[in-house]
Order: C-alpha cells, then structure tokens, then sequence
C-alpha cells in the first residue's frame, strides 16, 4: 500500500526534483573494503533531500488548499525547501524561524521567496506562530519529518538509487527527524526487499538508537552535534514504518563525524553537511558487516556555512 | 597532424583515466545569462586533469625507458599526477620538489608512490636535482607542460567534453604552463573548429595575456595570486599551438577569483581549486560576450587545503 504510494509520489514529483548523480571512491572503497554507492542529494534543487518531501507534500494539496498556501517551522533545510517547492508551484510559503537563526539560514529563506515570521526560540512559541498564520491564512502546515507526504517523497532518493543500482546489500541514511529514514524504508521494501536498510546517528543525540531498543519515541537531553540536521527526535507517523522497516541505528562519535566529512571533501571533490558524513562514519566503525558489500548511502544534503567549517 | 596524434592519446590513456562529469548550474546560469557546461576535472583520478598529460607521456615512451622510471620537478600538481599515472604503470617516478613545498603536498606525492629529492627552492637547483637522477638513472624527463605528449594529454578533457556536448560557442580553460589550453586549442580544431578557445589568466599574472599581444614569451615579475596553479609561464612548444588557436585571454583580479570560487562551492556543491575559478570569473567580467552562448568550462582541479581557504 505505502509501497504504491511511493511509486505515484515519484512520478507526481519527477518533474520537479533532480535525478541526482550516483557517485563512488575507489579510494573510500579501499579504506572501508566495501562497495559504497554514494546517492548525491547535496547535488539536489536548494541543496537536499528535503526538496522531495516538501515538493510532493504541496502536491497533494488541492488546488483550493494550495492558493492559500503552506506553513511551516524550522530553522533548517525544510525552510528553505518549502519555500523552493512553493515557489516552483506559484503558492505562498509562511516560515516560521526562531529570531536567533543564523542571518545566511534567513537569507536562504527570503531568496527562495519564503515569508518569515520571527518567534522566540522554543517549539511552544514556534507551533503558536504557525497556528497563527494558519487561523490567519489558512495555510496548510506541513511538518518537516513526520508527515506521510513528506516521508514518501524523502523514499523516492532510495527510489531513484534503488531503481539504477540494483543488488544493494544495505542502504543507509543519517537520522534526525525520521522522514528519511522512514521513506528510504519503504522504498527499499518496494524495490529491493533484500536490501537492508540502516540509520546513522550521532552518539550525542542518540533517541533515534535508543527508541528503536525501548520500542516507544525517545527525546534527547542534549543538541550537542556538530550533525545540526539531526538534533530531532522521530514521530508517530514515522516510527512504526521505521520500527518495521529499518535493520539497525548505528551511532557514531562526533570526531568520527568530522573525519568522514573531511575524507568526502577531500577525496570526492563534494561538498557535504556533517550530517551526511554520520552513515560513512558508521561503516568505518563496523568495518567487518559492511567489508564487501555493495552499500548505498544517501548524501542528504550540502549546505554548509563556508565560514564555520570544523577542519 | 596534431588532430590524429590527440585521438590516438585519447585512446591510447581512456583505460588509465575517468571521463569525468559535465554538470550544469542553473543558478550560474541565470547569473550569467551563459549555458555553461562544466567539464569537473576536480574528480579526475588524484584531483586534476594533470593525471591525463602524464599517463600520456607516459604511455609513449619505449618499455627500456619505462623500466627506468620518469622524473620531474614541480610542487604541485604534476608531481602528484606523474607519482600515480607511475604507479598505475608499475614504473618509478622521481619527483625533484623544493625543500619548502607544503607538508601535505609531500605526503600526497609519496602516498601515491613517488620517490621524493628536496632541493633548494629555485628553478636552476630544481633542474639540477632533476638532471642528476637522469644521469644516475636513465629517467626520462617529462615536463609538466611544455611537453608535447603532455599537452596532448591535457587535450583530451576538452576532447571528452566536445564530443558530449556539441555546438558550444566558447571553451574556456585556466592558463599557467600552457599545457591544458594549448592541448583544448588542438580538441577544438579537432572536434570542433567554430569552438572558440578562451584563456582565463589572473591579473597578478598575466603572461598569457602579454605574451599573445607581444608574439614572444613574457615572464611574471610577481608570483602574488590565489590561483597557485597559474604562476608559471608558457614553453617554446605549447606557445606555437595557443598563438594558433586561442582567440583570447582574459584577465581577472583576486578578489573575483575568489567569489567565483565560492560560488561554485555554495551553488554546485564540488570542491574546485582557485585556478578553476578563473575562467568562469571571466565569464562574469564580459558577461556581454558570453550572454546566451554555450559555453564549456574546464574545471581543471580540486586539491585544495582545506584548513587555508580564502573564506
């Protein structure tokens, strides 16, 4: 059923998103002694895997819903991809940003016709923000992770990987929100039933690791990462689909973190976030599961502060 | 003559080399009001087009001269180059590098398997150092760009990118040695004689530029640019070839190269080196010229330190 889902999802938003390059290390291949197929979604519209989700989100929209446009809040990746995909579809976009955003994040937002609505920085004030542009608009919110639509679109990055690189032994993705995690899931079990899907996540920020053990959604005590896209914690939508779906949470140090981020700039030539850097730093850690496997990671994106870089 | 000497390097390295990615921006694009293809030598085996000149030469000399190994003085690039395409090769490669080359420049050369002789950091020690391991062993000197095989080498990323790409109106490419744009001059009068080939130089050291209104070789008196890839000069062989099929050079200043530079790391994501950025900094200086043509660019490399970035 969410199998079919995915399928429609990656048709309604093909014209919309890149087909993102495939791309491989013959020196990464020999340091892991794995086969790694490297989805390259920091080469995607805005920069991220994001622009799917949010792209098939408004899409399902109905032409009514949609003129009165969308709402949502994050200081991230999601803003900016919102604010894209809106504007590709000519529909307002409502972004709600915590008023200590960094200015290049605001910047992004504006450029890509967002409309920010500043809020103090706690989720309470950010979810009355949205209800209030909601009540004000009719705007319809869409959540940057735990959303169905949002999920599938995210699936169809393991979609297109999937479809061109066949015989995968595992497919794995950092974990924040869930969204991806949970749709590369689904795509894997509508595609590749065999392949086996793995989430990567900081040991700092580890609810991810620690609810699939406990079996109910676990919050973090800490938003110590450099991995600044992942300092969320799952949802109800997507959890049981990552409960069914997904093999196993590695989690991995935040030096780890930054050494694989730098061996991707270095020897790729790509440009990466330090989120995407955490499934590769995962397969150093366990060197002996992955050592001759064929293993796909998906690079969520490449939106990096040039002036901020941790070498 | 010089056409059918470039397809047969062109098949006689295509096993030894990748054929690189042509990506596309469309934000530079629209920057520009130019259809730039970029030609990302930056994820060329060991980061550079350079790999391509000395595989090439290389390949020519006899299997007596193979076993006694090849040799070259330069701290840059080449050595690198010329240390792997060796190795790929199974014969020794000696590199002559000034004695205050950079640290990882070294270690770069000897992970790749080059035999490493410091020498006093000026061009008559370096040809010293070099001429004293040809007579000690037989090497064959190869010249990082006055060199024909070199140059025909370098030839074939253009040669690639024409035979993908038809119809562009201009091919642009960085120029220091002369070694890459004298070997584009003889891809486009190969593949493409309405290609017109342009030379992107920096200001700081403009060589290229004077040398092609004077008629003769110029020299720099300064070595003060970003782009430390374009600090030498042109060679009584590659200079013939340019004066013939090079319709200009542009010159650019520091600060363009940098922004350039950065835009292509912010909007495309891939790691390209100063010397890349020259050329479309130039696309940017005559956008007139430029607006509403189709035109390549050689993104030459991505060796960068990434802990000395002019961010």
């Amino acid at each position: 059923m969410l199998e079919q889902k995915l399928h429609r999802a990656y048709q309604r938003i093909k014209p919309f998103v890149h087909n993102t390059a495939v791309l491989r290390s013959s020196t990464i291949d020999k340091m892991t002694g794995s086969h790694i197929f490297f989805k390259c979604e920091n080469f995607q519209r805005m920069g991220a895997f994001k622009m799917r989700g949010a792209t098939n989100a408004i899409l399902q929209l109905s032409d009514q819903q949609r003129k009165k446009g969308v709402v949502t809040h994050s200081s991230g990746n999601m803003a900016q991809a919102l604010s894209l995909a809106a504007k590709s579809l000519n529909i307002p976009a409502y972004i709600v940003m915590p008023e200590n955003a960094p200015h290049v994040k605001k910047a992004a937002v504006r450029e890509y016709g967002g409309i920010i609505t500043e809020c103090p920085p706690t989720i309470d004030e950010r979810e009355k923000a949205a209800q209030h542009i909601m009540d004000k608009t009719g705007a319809a919110f869409i959540h940057p992770s735990n959303d169905l639509e949002v999920i599938l679109g995210q699936g169809t990055a393991a979609y297109e990987l999937l479809k061109s690189h066949t015989g995968l032994d595992y497919l794995m993705v950092p974990v924040g929100g869930g969204g991806l995690l949970a749709g590369t899931a689904i795509a894997a079990k509508a595609i590749s039933p065999a392949t086996r899907v793995i989430g990567g996540e900081p040991e700092n920020v580890d609810d991810a690791y620690r609810s699939l053990k406990s079996g109910k959604i676990e919050y973090n005590t800490s938003s110590d990462t450099i991995a600044d896209g992942l300092r969320t914690h799952l949802g109800d939508i997507n959890f049981p689909i990552i409960k069914e779906g997904v093999e196993e949470i590695i989690t991995v140090s935040e030096s780890s973190i930054v050494e694989a981020m730098r061996l991707v700039w270095e020897r790729m030539k790509i440009i990466i976030e330090p989120s995407c850097a955490v499934p590769l730093a995962a397969v150093f850690k366990e060197e002996e599961k992955f050592k001759g496997k064929k293993t796909g990671i998906i690079l969520s994106g490449g939106n990096v502060d040039l002036t901020q870089l941790p070498f």
